[in-house]
């Protein structure tokens, strides 16, 4: 019976998106919904994100940003009064047209992002530097019509977190921006287990409407990268169009600086792809729902023995802080339960059976390696939590392997384009500059700049056109 | 200055409802946004959603509910589905009719609620009685096309949770309703210090497509009652219109039961109305954003002595568990700052100036009655959280006394309408039960049934047509 649950799922080794779509579907993470491109973010899933926005919001509440709650429209003529960033989204927004059974005379977007709503209040707050900064952050939904979607990567409605910030200055601007940069590292690379390599966005790939766009990028198992965050230096542009000015020390009139930047629901989908394996999810400790199953291991009259010994197990784990949930259903054997636990990437498993009675033991299972040992019940508080982060740290660890093994140079572009073809991976190249080499490369291997590297290229020459490099840039296919 | 600043705001006692716009914005609550009805919540106002939010999301994941999130949208034929459901929210919807540059074949409503979305996945995931009960919450937007808005109160966008579980039986569900109930009744009057009746809504009153409807009521201090959350017994009518069955342990395929119910961003109003005064905001402790402010007084050269002991009382306080603010902004006075900080409604001021150096002492001022007290530096941990707790209590009492001063009982029509006209306030009364009588007293009164008491009206006579009564019920004007 657990056999076949497992045998049920295509193997991560075989059929790398059947295999998501399974994982994601089979561990209840989320569903399909019957609007075209909008997906259910089941309990199990939603929680995962609970503890994605709690880690994040102790961050951004740490460096001094509050959370509002911005309208979910943008009344069509307000998105219009940044050139590019119109542009940039009108192809993208669902609109209301009809309110009750009022025809509106002006078209509501239902929010892409919230720049321009933002903009526009910021502009009625603001009169003086010592208004400034203004560190707002909002949790919202998001909704961008997407031709091609799947699960968590590409959704038509998804979740996020989008910051908005006033500055005195440009410099105090861009510390901002570096700061949540950094912020960002520190929560998918720690608490996500998840490497990831940051830096700016050439200018074909900034935020429409930003004068530079930071991102963090990360490798997943098919050799693709996957967006995990970006960071907007926007300069004084929405200032501008949203009329955003305040006086300053020196009487002048001034027009603030302003940075936006946001992590979605996206990010659990890059920790699906990342961490998993054949028999399903692994999810690291520190977001995990659950961090500890119990599964009691019983025949007959020792029944109620183990699961009450389960039972004391379960508080005194969570007495400790420790995220523990008591399997006792007995419509399952354990090895079934052994199967589903480990389908829905529970890091580590506690087996508590008749045997363990005797010596006031309990058995150990690491998620990530099944790696087995025991440990007596009263060392469990101490025990219980160094094997997660032993856990924790070797997720990342094996993640970073993976991508320093597939990260290579190339200024040669037939070899550029062999490794590509082949291999896909990060491949760090010099770049003169120009959007047409980078279109070239983009035309003929789907690759793109994920971003540049803060490095000179030191006399190297570009992969296209042969000319002097000014950038070293990490290019690779993307979702 | 200080006088200056506090005149602005029409007094509460001379127009309330004048008084409630200002109050709402000058504290920063909230403020009006471009788009008709809908407002923007701001961090002031957002951080008091937050703690409410932590507050019942924690009484809720104790009793057993897991949150999710379901789309923002529902096609238009998912509406119809439950007929009495799509005749009551329909003329309210927003309505999606484009995505991109393409004009959707089937309109998409805004989420007015999601009893329909909901309903259809459930019955996607719902195959055995071992599946059951299901406990699921949203915390999510929602808007309703409304004609006339006032903030936090009714605005076409708002915030709440939405919970929507399932049964095997109509015991547990109804058991489920009344449990919710209570959570709600816990947590308005325990921690928004807002004293509530509750009880069962009339039939013309109830949820669009429920069975029976639980109600909490508020009195505001102009006489009006305000709903302040509602618990529903959908019995099967969602689950028949989205086929959500399951099989019974009797081998029966059977329709599950079903509940709904939701709190909103109007708590925040409701708390604003009742414990505000002439000079502003007076947010209940437990919920408040800030709970102690200290205004460190000095004059001169005594200046950074007096900041320093601030800095350190504020840290103390911190450390002991207590939401402390240190307003040591120097381009005010301290007159200024009682006043601000007055109007914003923090419950505690803490005052220390250069003779509080000598004693070891600070003044402790309360916010709802203006109480005086002296304290030692050490003492502050304990007696800080005493007086927000006495303050916690008045606020509660206070309201208390005024409801049941205002809370009348009439059997007689004509002086029914002289109360509802000169006093308004609750006015229970008995009524027959036919929906001719509930009408006459709107018709001639404005106000409806808020909801009916859970006692026999023990042989009186309906307070219209004088038939025999079958109800016991609260009238009232309302929000």
């Amino acid at each position: 019976m657990a056999e076949e649950f497992v045998t049920e799922i295509t193997k991560k080794s075989e059929d790398f998106s059947e295999w998501y779509v399974q994982v994601v579907r089979r561990a209840e993470l989320a569903d399909y919904s019957p609007l075209k491109g909008c997906m259910v973010i089941r309990p199990y899933g939603f929680t995962i994100w609970e503890n994605i926005q709690d880690a994040l919001d102790r961050r951004l509440k740490e460096t001094g940003h509050v959370n509002a709650y911005f309208p979910l429209f943008i009344p069509e003529s307000f998105l219009s009064r940044e050139a590019e960033h119109v542009k940039g989204f009108a192809p993208q927004v669902a609109w209301v047209t009809q309110g009750g059974d009022e025809i509106l005379e002006e078209r509501w977007a239902v929010r892409p992002t919230s720049e321009a709503i933002i903009g526009y209040m910021y502009s009625k707050w603001v009169r003086s530097w010592r208004d400034l900064p203004i560190l707002i952050n909002q949790w919202c939904n998001i909704v961008r019509w997407e031709k091609v979607t799947r699960l968590f990567l590409r959704t038509t409605e998804f979740l996020w977190q989008e910051g908005h910030t006033l500055h005195r200055t440009h410099e105090e601007a861009l510390e901002e921006v570096l700061r949540i940069l950094e912020i960002y590292r520190d929560l998918v690379e720690n608490d996500l287990a998840i490497p990831v390599i940051t830096g700016k966005k050439s200018p074909s790939e900034k935020f429409a409407g930003a004068l530079d766009t930071f991102t963090l990028e990360a490798l997943m198992p098919d050799g693709k990268a996957l967006q995990c965050g970006t960071s907007h230096d926007l300069g004084q542009n929405f200032s501008r169009a949203f009329e955003i000015t305040f006086l300053d020390s020196d009487g002048q009139e001034k027009h603030a600086w302003s940075t936006s930047w946001g992590v979605s629901t996206r990010l659990i989908g890059g920790l699906i792809m990342v961490h998993g394996d054949d028999s399903g999810l692994i999810i690291p400790p520190r977001i995990a729902p659950y961090q500890v199953v119990i599964v009691p291991i019983f025949y007959g009259q020792e029944q109620e023995e183990v699961i009450n010994k389960a039972r004391e197990l379960r508080d005194l784990l969570k007495k400790s802080g420790i995220r523990v949930l008591l399997d006792d259903r007995d419509e399952y054997t354990p090895g079934w339960k052994f199967s589903e636990w480990e389908l829905r990437g529970v890091p580590l498993r506690l087996e508590i059976g008749p045997r363990d009675l005797a010596s006031s033991e309990a058995v150990l299972v690491r998620r990530d390696n099944r790696e087995k040992r025991r440990a007596s019940w009263e060392a469990l508080p101490t025990v219980a939590p160094q094997v997660l982060e032993s856990v924790q740290k070797s997720l990342f660890d094996r993640a970073k392997n993976f991508r320093e093994t597939n990260t290579r140079e190339s200024e040669d572009f037939s070899e550029f384009k062999k490794i590509m073809e082949e291999k896909r991976g990060f491949i760090l190249s010099p770049w003169c500059g120009n959007e047409a080499c980078e279109e070239e490369v983009k035309a003929q291997t789907t690759a793109t700049i994920r971003c540049i590297k803060d490095e000179e290229p030191s006399g190297k020459m570009c992969l296209v056109c042969g000319n002097e490099a000014k950038f070293l840039a990490y290019f690779a296919k993307s979702y």
